[in-house]
Parts: structure tokens; sequence; C-alpha cells
């Protein structure tokens, strides 16, 4: 893990370039003629981002959703991809699953690589989009007094992948092996936003990276916010990713163009980057990968 | 081999868009606003693409280098270019080499990801160039008339790489290790050629390519194709790739604006897209990855 941030950190430092958000803000963000690029990539490895038999077009359905949520964060319109594909015997069920997220998002496959290697799946995706807002929604930019917004509720792929690894129905899984990206949503609020992310590796630890960037403390409401799994787990669904849903600031004054789910507010830093009802939360913030 | 191409031939379904040719002629090209976007992705593996003991920095040059060679053979200008890095203990000299490659090429690192695997390591970059001329060459276009040119000698890998096992003085390997793409010459010679690649799998192989695309044979000269290694191995420099040189084709009433090498002519389709010296080459083409 240190090894990791001490790498992330000297690869930033090499980009070394405000523009060059991707290391740390999961997209770059490039002024391109006329128009302005977004640029993101996730890489997957069997047995850490997915289980090694779990059906590959449901894997390539993720592999494609976790990248169009990253353009949805950004208010992107998705163009296309770019595979980075290992090779596993499975390729007639992952391209089933790539079609159909294609489909889905409306994004066209560009381009890519193939190759052999002995060790688990790795599998990489580059997505490419099109910014339909500027300036592009970022992390930093949440104001003191700025209301804190989710799209939906949290948890759903929490429980789905407990049903899954139990085998239970295919329906009970489907959060977590079919998530979806908020395109739509993160265009439709992007002009509207101080600071937007999709929430992929918990709702605290995302929430504390806004706060963070931003030099604001976020003081959320447990209570207000939406769960898809039992009441009882709110204290998980808090530091459990994979749902995808849009975290965003905004000025209380504005009405937003969608129905939101109001979870708390930014006030000055204090003491830590994020609060549950006035307290400093206990514990992993969330998935740190 | 019969798995992969199969799912090259796939992908290349999926993707159903004449533009969308980065799955089997290693660009996409997009246009984007006012400008037009050239796209790559390559993956390289430890033991496949790279011994696996190879010095990280020098990994990390040929990672941005291929990539920098398939925009070079676009005439596109690099702009940037996305990362996925698997942690291998080793990041210090891997991120040395990106530096330093990047820095060669006037290239930004815009992001990307890093994950960890027990298997070999799986590197994979994406690169992001803008074209300088339109139509950005493909290599569908060589004409019936056409010569044949490349920009420089071949061979110079395959002993370098040899020196690489043999331990050899650093010097020796260089062209293995520290591979170079023509950008200034890509951009140069884009305007007046009829189709132009890199030589990336060996000669035969990358002339085949563009003899199938454009359905015609090349006829190549054995003897005015420059070597950068002992003449005695012209047969194996012909089938060895990972020089990097710019294959093209062109009218020949055009004085191109470099000085090339003239290895050829373009004739009509016969029993084999590309012939030497008028016979049809004898075994492997080249490297089939």
């Amino acid at each position: 893990m240190g090894r990791e941030l001490a790498f992330i950190e000297a690869l930033r430092a090499l980009a070394s370039d405000p523009a060059a958000r991707g290391l740390t803000d999961d997209c770059a963000v490039l002024p391109f003629g006329s128009e302005t690029l977004v640029l993101t990539h996730d890489t997957m490895v069997a047995g850490v981002h997915f289980l090694p038999d779990q059906d590959p077009a449901d894997v390539a359905w993720k592999l494609v959703a976790t990248n169009m949520s990253d353009l949805a964060a950004k208010g992107a319109v998705p163009m296309g991809v770019l595979l980075s594909y290992q090779l596993a015997g499975t390729e007639e069920r992952f391209l089933a699953g790539l079609a159909e997220a294609l489909d889905e998002y409306g994004a066209r496959l560009l381009g890519g690589d193939t190759v052999s290697s002995s060790g688990p799946q790795v599998l990489g995706l580059t997505a490419i989009g099109r910014a339909s807002y500027l300036p592009v929604p970022g992390r930093d930019g949440a104001q003191v007094g700025d209301l804190v917004y989710i799209t939906g509720p949290i948890g759903g792929a929490m429980v789905g992948l407990e049903a899954l690894r139990e085998k239970g129905p295919a329906k009970s899984s489907l959060a977590y092996r079919r998530p979806l990206a908020r395109i739509a949503e993160g265009q439709a609020l992007a002009p509207f936003v101080t600071a937007m992310m999709d929430v992929s590796d918990g709702l605290l630890l995302d929430a504390s990276r806004i706060a963070k960037a931003s030099k604001v403390t976020i003081n959320l409401e447990s209570a207000a916010i939406p769960l898809a799994c039992p009441p009882e787990r709110r204290d998980e669904a808090l530091r459990w990713g994979d749902d995808y849903q849009l975290l965003l600031t905004a000025p209380p004054e504005l009405a937003l163009p969608l129905p939101m789910h109001r979870i708390g507010v930014v006030g000055k830093r204090q003491e830590a980057p994020v609060l549950i009802n006035g307290a400093v939360p206990l514990g992993s913030l969330g998935y740190q990968h």
C-alpha cells in the first residue's frame, strides 16, 4: 500500500501538470482542438477486482462500467474504448458482455491489444469521452456551505457480491455483477456541481477525497444516506464501493435538475476530512487499492 | 494463436466500423471536434515482450517507444499517455525510464492505474496523439507502381537482444533496449505516402500486411534493404521486429522530404502478398503475437 501510494505520488510529480489529474482523480482532462477530451484507464486483475470463476460476460460489463462511471463523474459523453485483453480461453463470454456494455453506453471499440500470460488474467480498458460542460467537474471545488448529494442508494453491490459467492439467484447479485454508470445523470448535473466523483471505493473514502482536495470537511448525516441493504449494515455500506453512484456538492440555493438524496453539508476544514453526524468515523474509510 | 486471431476478428466485427482500425491496424483514428485523434494501446508481459530480469528503465522506455512508433506511422503528434502499471518492487527504475521516454517524445503522463498481481508483470500504455495530416496514413492505400521505402536499417534489435542475453557491453544492446520511434519522420512523410506502418513484427510480415490491406503484391529487393547486422544474417533480420523503422509506399514521381532507402516496388496482386527478388519467401514471415 505504502509502495503503491509512493509510486502514484511519483507518477503524479512526473505528470507535474494540473490538467493531468488522472492518476489521483480518475480522469484526465485535455483540451483538444475545439473540444475537451476526458480520458480514463482502469485495470482489473482476476482474484483482486473480480472473482476468478465469475462469468466473463459480467467481468467485461464491469470493466466497461467502471470506466464509464469515471466519465460520468466528469459529465462526459462516452466515445470509445481501447481494450487490453489477456487471453483466458473464455473469449466468447467476454465478448458477449463487452458488446452488451458498449451498446448500453453508446461507446465504440476503437482498438486495443491481446496478450498471453501464465498469471491471473489482467484486463485493462481506456475510455475516451467528450466533455459536455466546461469547466469539467473536479474534486477540488466544494465550498463551505454547499450541500452534499448522492444519486442513489449504496450497499447493493456489497450484498450482491455475497449473493454471488453463495451462488444465490442471478437477480440477487445483479447490483454487483452489472453496475450502472450514471452517464445521463453526470451530464445533467455537471453544470450545477462544485465537485463530483463516482463512489467506487466507498462513500466515506470518496467523500474524504473531495474534502481533502477542496480543503474542507464534509459532514454526512447517517440517517439520510439511502441504502440498498439492510439498515443494520449501514456502517459497512458506507465503506463499501462498487455501487457507482455519483457523489457531489452544490450550492444550497441551486435546484438540481434531478431528484437527489441530500446527505450532508460542507463545512470548514476540521480535525478530519469527513465526519458522520459530527463525529470522526471509526476504522477504515473504505477500499484502498 | 488461432484462438487469439479469432478473438481479434470477433473484436473487429464488434467494432464494425471502418474508422476503428486499432485492433488490426495498431492505431484508431477518430475525428474529434476540429481535430483528429490518433489512439493506440500496447500491452507487454514479462517473459513474453521483455526479459524478466531486464532493467525496468529500459522496459518503460520500450513501452513508450512502441506506442510512439504506432503514432509515428500515422504522422501523429504525441500528446500524452495513460499507464497501466502492475507493481513489481522496481518502481524507481521504471519511473526513471518512463520520465526519460516521455521527455524524448514530448508526451505527458495523463493518468492510469496501478494494480497488484501474483503473475508476471503486465504493463499497458495507451498513447494519444493528434493527426498532423489528413487523411491519416493507413495500410490500405499502396498502389501498383508505387515504390517501397524504409527509413533505416533493420536487424539492430536482433543483435541487441543477443548482446543483452550474453551480458555484453551496454552499448551493444542499445538498439534493443532503447528503440527510437520515428515521430519527426512520420510527420514529414505523412503527406507523401500512400501507405505507412512501423516495422514492429518483421519487415516481411509487416510488408505483407500493407500488401494484403492494399490488395497488391510488394516485391522487395533483398540487396537494397539496409542492415544493422552482419550481412549473412539478412534472412533472419527480414523476419525480426523491434527496430521500429517506418515502412512506406509512395508514387515513383514524388521526391520524398527525407533521405530514404528504396527497397522494392508495388505490383499487381500475385500468388503471395510479399516477394523477395521475385520469389515467395520461405518459412515464417515474422513475429506473430
